[in-house]
């Protein structure tokens, strides 16, 4: 089981998390000889706006597909950072938006605040694609699948005349989480 | 857990079943009481193009998200039924498309063939939409959720501009659904 990773996204409904999920999975399906697994689990309680999008990723087949313990996870607001930071593991990392998750009374793993929305205003000038550069930064960090294997899988689920821009918040991504890489 | 119900689409690639799956949890997550686990799970086999995603629904929190004894699968593909229709039950409905899928030896629960490409083509003028007929039976012969949050959950993931080309694709999925009701 070594050999498993668990990603959660976590923000609110409209960010774009499962996309995310999704070509987080095709990488590591498709472009990677792995297996993967994409999960979206909501109550009742979705209707507060409050949405996570997981992600495993295993050499051997997933028998269950539920994150249990998380071994990274993002958040976009405040509450998703609230209400599904509890399954991270104890060394797992969470990273948060500076801007958007103020409130750190709940935090665990190792965490990381980030300036996703502030690079997404100065950078690509609108705050559409801050899932992606969120997925740069999982992929960059955990190194789960390449830098190849991701631009692959995020150029077949990007709708058409978004790939420059897709691609530039992928980089965004890949240097916030260097960054991180170089401050461990 | 005599209330959970599992959905299993499948097909290739590029045929939008997750977005169905998505569009299905969240009518049942979003607009009714209820809770809902989306996932799609492949492996190295997903190169081959094969494809599914499945929804779960219930009343109850879903503590195993994977389907392991379906109630409605809808296959779209030969290679897709011929690999997913394991898992569905015994008493479990099977629609496959006519044209799709033609060698039934594999067959399993109750099968029934339709026009869901027929009906794409003379009555959308193209096969885009099939994902979106596929639903609409689904929900149509399940009851699992209603017309109206259904039509509202679709609204909400649709593209400007396709608004009323997937209502209407919705809409050919309710009146094939129901042409199985009347047969059962």
């Amino acid at each position: 089981m070594s050999d498993r990773i668990e990603f959660r996204f976590s923000g609110s409904g409209g960010q774009g998390l499962i996309l995310a999920g999704i070509i987080l999975a095709d990488a590591a399906a498709i472009y990677e000889n792995k297996n993967a697994v994409q999960t979206q689990s909501y109550g009742p309680e979705a209707r507060g706006g409050s949405s996570k999008s997981e992600v495993i990723i295993s050499d051997a087949p997933i028998e269950y597909p539920k994150a249990t313990k998380v071994d990274y996870m993002v958040s976009l607001t405040q509450e998703s950072f609230n209400k599904y930071i509890n399954d991270v593991k104890d060394d797992g990392i969470v990273i948060a938006d500076k801007e958007l998750v103020t409130d750190l009374s709940k935090a665990k793993g190792k965490l990381y605040m980030l300036d996703m929305v502030k690079s997404a205003r100065e950078e690509l000038g609108k705050l559409l694609g801050l899932n992606i550069i969120a997925l740069g930064i999982l992929v960059e960090i955990s190194g789960a699948v390449s830098r190849d294997s991701i631009e692959k899988a995020l150029m077949k689920r990007v709708p058409k005349g978004f790939e420059d821009y897709n691609k530039k918040a992928l980089e965004i991504g890949f240097r916030l989480g260097k960054e991180i890489k170089n401050n461990k």
